[in-house]
């Protein structure tokens, strides 16, 4: 069966209840009037419990699993036929946006929703999950919820205690669930076909772009670093231009190097230098130190190696000539995730056929597709969001790109499900 | 009569006599280990009265002025004889070093007590003040002593206070001085010829030349200005290097253009950017504004404003390109002070004379000659110290190099004081 989409209407009602459903789980929260939800507390579980609502309702059996993730499965034409895997999380940081997770739950709940309503069944099942943890707010270690279907969840996890001294474990317990059972998450690799994601993109670019909707080529890869320039304090008014050792002339020589350097390593990379601290810091006192940090992410390995071998090549080259001595220390590192090649043309004709034309955008953020992607292929859909902003209230969408976007899922749901497409196996 | 100079033998004397007088007043501190002496405290009042006493042993008539300087006269030829001044002063900064201003009082006493021994007059009688406040330590308002003897001690000053709310007024009363006759330190013009200040450098300059003295060319002009960067803060992940409205890497490009811009607008002009803050400062977010500090000196005038309204138009310029804004603030503006050319050519040939070669320098820091300038023709000479230290306990010079500055000394002091060079008068 050729896959054929919402039609405008539908698509402008399932929208509708996507908004209508983020102001709902927006106000699940400690904080009332902020949104603040972490893993396994007692506002992770309503917000569960009203996902799986929505699921049922859509058609789906649904359960949560040892982790904590609310799951739901629309069968396929055969009973056991593998599933294709839709969703993202229903975790916040604190005092967060509405569409940051949610968003891709709850477009893939129409998604099903819109299958159900014809009574239509695709060759394989289709299976959403709201992921328990990405952020990573409670205990300080991300992408719980994805580790716990990958079965790659770190047995020390569960001693990780949160803010109060609360284990992962003793917070499983308290939410009636079981550490010894984690394992038990774990899907089989035969029994998952691939993953899709849709998100917020948390970045300007759609937005600048003119474009509701993108596809990703990856997820970038990131390096942070604690960096410093120690050169030798002395008076501004008393010590010539020539005699110096100035720890920030030599600090903003780098930065002007990092921001030329970063473009011509490759297209998408980025290098942010977001703090610094000048020594001692006086109107008078020319810098004898400075301290900055390096953060600098791209969606393939080799170039964003390469850039960070040269940004700290040139932090070298410029302390030398200048008699001053560099440092930095590595102190964070995620590899880059990318996306799987047959997915991404997928999500590339369905944007393409319902807004004109394909934009392919690197995630800057990271998301559950990260953890999935050592096991399953992965695709990522983006929605425009305003200003770019992320992580914060004002976090906004429009209706009419999410009608959009609906679309375009569905779209891509109906040929990966249908069997269309396959992507490599990770 | 020819200038002669010091003996080796007896500038060596002299150099050790100073050095001992440097160390018996470093002792005479509000706090036992770390030299304190702030102006009219009851250490100020002592040291005035040491140094009364080695000045009155070196033949001077002494006195205490309205305003607590602590003056001495050696007579001329003819009584009533226009007087050189010579001095400098003996306050200092909190934990300071021994030599900043005492040594300029101590090696023209000896100076005096040289000629004193020979019995000899010079045409001028010789004028030695021991000024006393130049740092500004204790009221926040610097050249309190030298402002005394010019007449232009502003009245607003009696009402200033110190730290404890003790006025100048009431400090003075405390110290048995009386602010209605603080007028009654005020000089005539005609009676003084000259002014003439020995001074460690405070800089590297002389070091870094192998050299023991210098000449002072001027006492630098100074500006300073909180400046800033408003950008956009962001994402430093999702959003690209060419979105962003970066204010470190503005200021950053400014810093560059600042370290590049003020050597080529006239030797001897310093621009120094000491202090940085970057908001909102963390590894992942794109920094959004930036305040920096600007510091600008130069020993002339209209290149020292030349090189300030570059800067500002390159900052505005950088923040157009790149779409962020540029402010500027000036909250600190000291002209520059010219030394008087003939007392800096007779300084120039005493300094060849007893170490081979001259070298011409301006001072960064201030002086009491920049008050004197105002009304007198002043002439500095600059003595090595180690490492360009000073405001700090490590400030050392060495024993050497104040005998080669005694030497120096004399030879201008009779040269000057002889009638041979005029100054210009102010």
């Amino acid at each position: 069966m050729a896959a054929v989409s919402f039609s405008a209407d539908e698509a402008a009602a399932a929208a509708a209840r996507v908004m209508a459903r983020c102001d709902a789980l927006a106000e699940i929260s400690e904080t009332p009037g902020a949104l603040t939800r972490v893993y396994l507390s007692p506002e992770h579980l309503r917000a569960n419990q009203r996902v799986g609502e929505w699921m049922q309702a859509a058609g789906m059996r649904v359960w949560q699993d040892s982790v904590g993730n609310i799951c739901g499965r629309y069968e396929g034409l055969t009973v056991d036929a593998p599933a294709l895997l839709l969703g993202s999380h229903l975790d916040t940081v604190r005092n967060a946006g509405r569409y940051d997770g949610m968003l891709g739950v709850l477009t893939a709940i129409e998604t099903v929703a819109w299958l159900h309503r014809q009574q239509r069944r695709l060759p394989q099942a289709i299976e959403i999950v709201g992921f328990a943890d990405e952020e990573g707010t409670r205990f300080g270690i991300t992408l719980l919820g994805s580790r716990g279907l990958t079965g790659r969840w770190p047995a020390a996890w569960s001693t990780q205690p949160d803010g109060n001294r609360i284990t992962v474990a003793e917070a499983m317990a308290d939410a009636g669930l079981d550490a010894a059972r984690i394992g038990e998450a774990a899907r089989e690799v035969s029994h998952i076909s691939a993953y899709l994601e849709l998100h917020i993109e948390q970045g300007p670019v759609l937005e600048q772009s003119g474009l509701a909707l993108g596809v990703v080529t990856a997820i970038n890869g990131a390096r942070r670093l604690n960096c410093g320039f120690v050169g030798h304090a002395g008076h501004a008014g008393t010590v010539p231009m020539s005699h110096r050792q100035d720890a920030l002339a030599a600090a903003a020589e780098w930065m002007v190097a990092i921001e030329q350097l970063a473009p011509r390593r490759g297209r998408d990379l980025v290098a942010t230098v977001g703090a610094l601290q000048c020594l001692p810091g006086a109107v008078n006192v020319i810098p004898g130190e400075v301290n900055l940090t390096l953060d600098v992410r791209g969606p393939e390995e080799a170039p964003l190696a390469a850039l960070l071998a040269d940004l700290l090549r040139t932090g070298e080259t410029i302390a030398q000539r200048r008699g001053v001595r560099f440092h930095a220390e590595e102190y964070y590192a995620i590899p880059a995730t990318p996306c799987d090649p047959a997915l991404q043309a997928a999500i590339s004709t369905a944007v393409a056929q319902v807004q004109g034309r394909s934009l392919a955008l690197p995630s800057g953020a990271g998301h559950d597709a990260i953890a999935i992607a050592e096991r399953w292929p992965v695709g990522m859909l983006f929605v425009r969001c305003r200003g770019g902003v992320s992580h914060h209230p004002a976090e906004a969408v429009q209706a009419e790109d999410v009608a959009l976007a609906i679309q375009a899922y569905s779209l891509v749901v109906q040929r990966v499900a249908g069997g269309h497409v396959s992507g490599e196996a990770a």
